[in-house]
């Protein structure tokens, strides 16, 4: 089979990270790589000995490409990804997808008219650890799902052009709609903006999904600790998935609380008993979730097949955000979103 | 000095420590103790042998007591506090105060008109740890306080006439009043009700105080882990206090982020610099802080000195946690607190 | 049934402790208390009103006791024990038993001459989390067992007529004859004597038992951290017990080394596979091991059967210890040990 | 200046990571591998596209190399070392440099003999941790030191030719010679073999340096939990390398046992105070260890230095492990070391 020919625009923070996948795929050959910044093209070559680049991601269009990953500021990426798509290249897009849900359902439309495959960077689709709570969520393992609470802390990177919802949320939501398979039917959200005015450091978004599940995801570029937890309650059993372990990411409590109530005594008690039986660390092989993200991609190409992480996915996250940002400016009362 | 006969009303969950504390204390007499329910009675007689035990607490007032402490449950707080100021006994009550703030600000008044001793068991404030918390906060060591973010979970105990708010919140809550010596302006607050209809199992509370200070506490009755946490950010350094390790449980970080930014580069980029350097964990010199809030109790009524955790203490908490509970019930817009 | 009367000697670190669990028990009865140090007497009648106190141990011979339990320095327990046997008193004696084999040997026999019982506070053998591993051992579950390696470390407390293997090794040691239900064949053991000339403050202990397993205790009291754990290493499955934590303290790993070996290739590799799957935290039931060492004390009594932890049990601890000190001060040769 | 060209030896676990980081450093050119197993081979060809690729590593001799790095299993280290040498090539020898120590005196000497730079990796010497815990040693903050303890632990790869000590305790006894700045006056040594017959799977290392300074080392094959830590207890503070955690790797004890001693008492009693103040964790800035290796071996090679991590410091480590497996093998008496 022939090899797919992958261009990566953007070279930044993330961007290695892709052209080193895309290196070592033995599907893919990583030929460009574009940035306005050339220090950081002469990085890459450095690493890359054959590698063309380009400070003008157009110049890429002139190359036989068959796909183009793009790695730049969230507000480059419609435009991008559209002449991308123009030019009849695959195109695998960041997260967020876009900033506007319009542009992204535009993006979605243009790939569908046109039959290539547009793919979304929610790398934790492509995560072992989130495979495997998806697991014990769909197997009933843990009951009926109560609510689940995510958090998402460090001293983060600000970006002028973004907010820490939209930098670090999408990871948060995308793993939400990929655990529980559906869509929220609404959202609010709450931001503070500490250090920068303007620009929120700090977000809490709740989000209310069918079946009376809800969601709390707190997102922070001010936390003195790293964390990056996911915490799932349910009627059985609950499960945390902390991806700050090194080992030993996901831990299923068999914990919970028995609803068999009952009335009795003076003061109008009421009883309930809880249950607290073994805790499991299961064991997970992991492998690199870029890795299997981008060979993902390129699978979706060749087989033309949808990626699970396809650009309506990436249409979903945004409207949400704009919903939740919507909350957020206005005083976190919540907004419906409609689907 | 003649000892302060003291009397425990509620020997359920909470008062055998109570009662232990005031056996325990020189300064104080343990005399009587009263619940509704024999069996408890018998218990405390076991360990206490020259106890007396009632199971109406009225029978108490034949008793020749200086002190009553109020240990039982929440909804009957108000009604038996102030039949013991009635009877001109001091009075310690288990947090929080009373379920409604006309009837704390009954209580409070009541005691003042009569000279006596009205104190509320917010006992995170007789901590050792807070204390030092508060300190950090109160140099400037911590710089200006941009926002808190506390965690009180575990899988809880259920209560019929009350919800997780109420039970576990005052402790942030009175934490929060102390540590910043100011009250909220206002507060918001989201709730569910998982296991039984209509009690909130697990609730996310937001405070506005002056100077743009925001603070998150997050309670839960349904969580597999035992956190109790309270994360203070500022803008020269942050400080965690985890009430769950054994030792260690305040960690100073001296992280934060350097608000020179400037703009450049054609993406309109903005930098900001970090600092990182090193954590602090100070030692700190424990004693059990139930031992304290005793002590400091007897003290306040010998002396005639106002307790730090007073009645108007007491009162603000449930101010709080009242209009926290309507923005609950009604949507969890922004409430504003008239003091 | 009789209520058991009690009497304490040594109110210093542990014996209130003791007192405390005796007071409690409704199968005993707190009679007196014995210590050298007035202050001490002092601050027992403060929490037990109607406790004799006497600075001279052999007034309790006068009182109407049936049992005296000694929490004296070791260097007393063979002299006091004795004369206790002697008077006819059960008496259950702090770990070590004695500082010398032979003295524990004569006591054993003049408790068995009398029919009397004689305990050894080993407490972990009352320990729930013990009794779990033990379980896990003797079921088979870690397959044929290969090793354990112990480490009780702590900033601990010096004293002058001991050395921290006779101070600490004893919990170790009592722990790993209780888990293997065997005696070790040798002994060898390597100290340092760091802060005080002639008192080891270091220790390293290797103990072999039959069946060619290896017990490596690791005793310090010059360590930054506090660590209490055992470790078992078995052919099938490992499992680590940590005492530190507050919670989960067990934890079973499915782990090992599969020794289906093979040979190939021209650097004469041989290649073995291992497997690792979950890690398990059981749920374990815990009741205060030191209460249930005193309840067993008072049943062993009445019912006139060998405790657990019987003086046998306490003799062997010591015949051990001397054996290793032995090889500590000749350079830590391998000291076989006659049973 | 020019840039030196390397060539690699073994491309087997460790291979890869030395071949990258010789491939990304700006001073020097990957230009040969050698392995004797083809398929590594093609794995090596297919990430660095120009490399030249050969099954006997003499056919690198051929080419116009300056310096190899042998990454071969252990036993081959010294023939393939010294016919490097041979062929005037600068040699970089993974550790330990050799099985004996007179190969590795000769491998010395030959090295010195031809003005060619001979180093061994010990990557640990490159460590910013191990920097910094220097620094806190020969400062004088620690105080006097008292002692070291290191673990070493892991379920881990076996091996034939070799055993647990000479795998993994290189690591320790060359950063114990990094950290002291001095040799062990004796090394004794106990082994065990728990999984196959006469491979050594998990060992127990003490080396007494002069000063009175011990050191215990603690390495296995078989432990369920991957520990990396070193304890360095002095006389003022204490202080703790977790090389495990990802973040906070050392940790500053402010404890000690203040050694004013007295004696008082009829019991013969003796008091020391202890000092127990903050825990202070520095911020370090990492690199990776082993580009900090292969680029102090090209600057070794340029500046003709000597390098930190020298033939001779190779020499050192397998001299001790002699001693030790000569211990270990004959009943774990202390030898003496002839330097």
């Amino acid at each position: 089979m022939a090899v797919t020919k992958v261009g990566v625009v953007g070279y930044g923070y993330w961007g290695p990270n892709l052209a080193r996948n895309f290196y070592e795929l033995p599907s893919a050959e990583l030929v460009a790589v574009a940035d306005a910044k050339p220090e950081r093209l002469k990085q890459a070559q450095g690493k890359y000995t054959q590698l063309i680049a380009k400070t003008d991601y157009r110049e890429l269009f002139k190359l036989d490409l068959d796909a183009v990953v793009v790695a730049t500021p969230p507000a480059t990426h419609y435009q991008i990804a559209k002449e991308c798509l123009e030019h009849n290249l695959h195109v695998l897009v960041e997260k967020p997808i876009t900033l506007k849900s319009v542009d992204a359902l535009e993006l979605v439309e243009l790939a569908a008219a046109r039959g290539l495959t547009l793919m979304v960077g929610h790398t934790f689709e492509y995560n072992a650890a989130v495979h495997a709570l998806k697991k014990y969520i769909d197997s009933g393992e843990l009951g009926e799902i109560y609510y689940l609470d995510t958090a998402r802390l460090n001293l983060g990177l600000f970006q002028r052009d973004s907010n820490v919802m939209w930098d670090l949320a999408p990871h948060d939501i995308s793993i939400l709609l990929y655990l529980l398979g559906k869509r929220p039917i609404s959202v609010s959200a709450q931001g503070m903006a500490c250090v920068f005015d303007g620009i929120y450091d700090v977000a809490y978004v709740n989000l209310v999904f069918p079946g009376n599940i809800s969601a709390f995801v707190h997102v922070s570029w001010l936390d003195p600790c790293k964390v990056r937890r996911i915490t799932v309650v349910g009627s059985k059993k609950m499960a945390v998935y902390n991806d700050v372990e090194s080992e030993n990411k996901i831990k299923i409590y068999d914990k919970g609380v028995n609803s068999h109530e009952y009335t009795n005594g003076s003061f109008g008690e009421f009883q309930c008993s809880y249950h607290s039986g073994d805790i499991t660390i299961p064991s997970i092989r992991f492998t690199e979730p870029l890795r299997e993200e981008c060979q993902h991609f390129i699978e979706s190409i060749v087989n033309q097949t949808e990626p699970s992480s396809d650009g309506r996915d990436g249409l979903e996250v945004v409207k949400i955000l704009e919903t939740a940002q919507h909350s957020m400016s206005n005083g976190q009362t919540h907004q419906a979103i409609s689907w």
